[in-house]
C-alpha cells in the first residue's frame, strides 16, 4: 500500500462520521481517489434507494481526498452534485478526480456508481473546490 | 400540529438513514422547513468539527422538503452547497424555502446554522433544483 | 454618488464586455450591489428570450461586485445558476448580497429579474464565491 | 458536414447574442458539442482577460448543444462553472458531453480552454442541467 493511501487510510478512520457510514478509502494516488461504501438498509430512505445525503457525503468526502492527494491537509470549500440515477444495489463507489490544481486550491470531479449484481451504473456527478488548510 | 408538517415528520422517520443520523423536522409549511440535529461524536470528522457530509444531508433534506411542501411527493435533482465555517456547537439548524415553482420542479435555497451556547452562526448555503416525482 | 459607487461604475466601464451588453452598475455599497441592463434584440436568443448567456454574466458580474464592496479587488471563483422563468421584457435587474465573508472570499447569492410592463418576475438565482485578488 | 452540426449551426445563427459574441458551433454529434469563440478587445474585461461572463456564455450554450444533440430542442435550466485559469489568447474552445441522460434531462459537462500560440490551457469547468422543451 502506498504512503498516500495508508495516510488517507488513517485519516478516513479519525473521522466518527465515516466510520458511522462505513466508507472505505480503496485507492488514493496523486490526483485521483476513490471511496467504496456497502449498501445496508439504514443508509436508505423511504423508497428504498441509498439516501440522498449518503451519496452527498461520498461525493464531499471524495473530492476532499482527490484535492488532499495534491494539496495536502484540505477541506471541500463548495460543491455542486446531480442526481442522474435511484441509487440501488449491493455497494457505491465514488471516484474523484483534480480538473484543475492551483496555489491554495484544486477543482475536482467526482463521478459516484452504484454496483447491482455486478453492473456498474452511475447514480451522481459532483464537481467542487477543495481548499488548502492555511 | 398541521398536517403537512405531521405528514413530513411521517416521511423522515420513514427514512432510516435521517433515523441514524438523528433530524428532526421542525416545521413544515407551503414554501419552508426546518430541519434540526442534535450534535454528537459520531457526526464529527477528524478536527473536531460536524462532518461536511452531515451538513451536505441537511441541506439536501430540508430543501427537499421544502420543494415537497408545495409539489408533493418529490427529489433533489441536484444541489450546490458552500461551507461557509467550521461547524461547532450542539445543535445545527437548516432552513429552506422555495426561490421559485414551476409545474415539476421547485428551486430552493437553505441556510445551515450551528448554535453554540445560544449563539447562532451561518456554516452553509445551498441552492437546488427539486423535481416532483412522476 | 458614494465613493464606492463611483469606483464600481469607473470599474465596470473599463470592462469592453460590459460596453458590448450595455450593462449599468445602478447601486453598489458595502455587501451589495445591483446592475440593470435594458433588454434590445441582439440580446436574445432563436426564441425571442433574453439568452441565458446574457443573465449568466449579469449573475456573474453582480456577484463579483457585491463580493468586491467588502473585499476590494477580486474575481468569481465559481458560481451557479437556475434558470427559473424565460426572460422577457424592457429590462433585467441583477441583485447581489454577501451572504458571507472570510479573509479572502466571500460567499454571495443574487437575484435576476425581468421587467416588463413594470411588473418584475424573477428569471435566475446564482450563488457564487468571490475571491479578493492577492 | 452531418445533418446534426447543420442544424445546430441554423440555430446558433438564428441566436443574435450569439453573433454579436461571434461563437462559432465547429463540431456537434450525439452526446458531444464543441463551441470556438475568437477573442477580440471587446469581449474582455479591465484586467485584459477574456471576461467572466463570455466563458459563462460558451459553457451555458456549449451545454445546451451537448444536451440537445440527444434531447431535441431544450434549454439550460442550471448549471455550475469554476473558472480554474484567467482566460488569454487568441480563441477559446468549449466542449461539452453528456453525463447521463433521461428522459426529459441531460446532465452535461463542459470543459473551456483558451488558446495562446497554440498551447491550451484548461480556464473553466462546468456541470448542468439540460430540460427538454416540452
Amino acid at each position: 500500500m502506498s504512503d498516500l493511501l495508508e495516510f488517507g487510510k488513517t485519516v478516513l478512520l479519525a473521522q466518527p462520521f465515516s466510520n458511522l457510514i462505513g466508507a472505505e478509502l480503496t485507492a488514493m494516488e496523486e490526483g485521483n481517489a476513490e471511496i467504496v461504501l456497502l449498501v445496508r438498509d439504514e443508509l436508505k430512505q423511504q423508497h428504498g434507494f441509498v439516501h440522498g445525503g449518503v451519496i452527498s457525503y461520498l461525493a464531499d468526502n471524495c473530492l476532499t481526498y482527490a484535492g488532499g492527494s495534491v494539496l495536502g491537509d484540505s477541506v471541500t470549500a463548495e460543491f455542486k452534485i446531480n442526481f442522474v440515477r435511484p441509487a440501488l444495489g449491493q455497494k457505491l463507489i465514488a471516484r474523484s478526480t483534480v480538473l484543475s490544481l492551483g496555489k491554495r486550491q484544486a477543482v475536482c470531479e467526482c463521478k459516484v456508481t452504484a454496483v447491482k449484481e455486478n453492473k456498474e451504473t452511475l447514480v451522481a456527478v459532483a464537481q467542487g473546490t477543495i481548499t488548502k488548510l492555511d
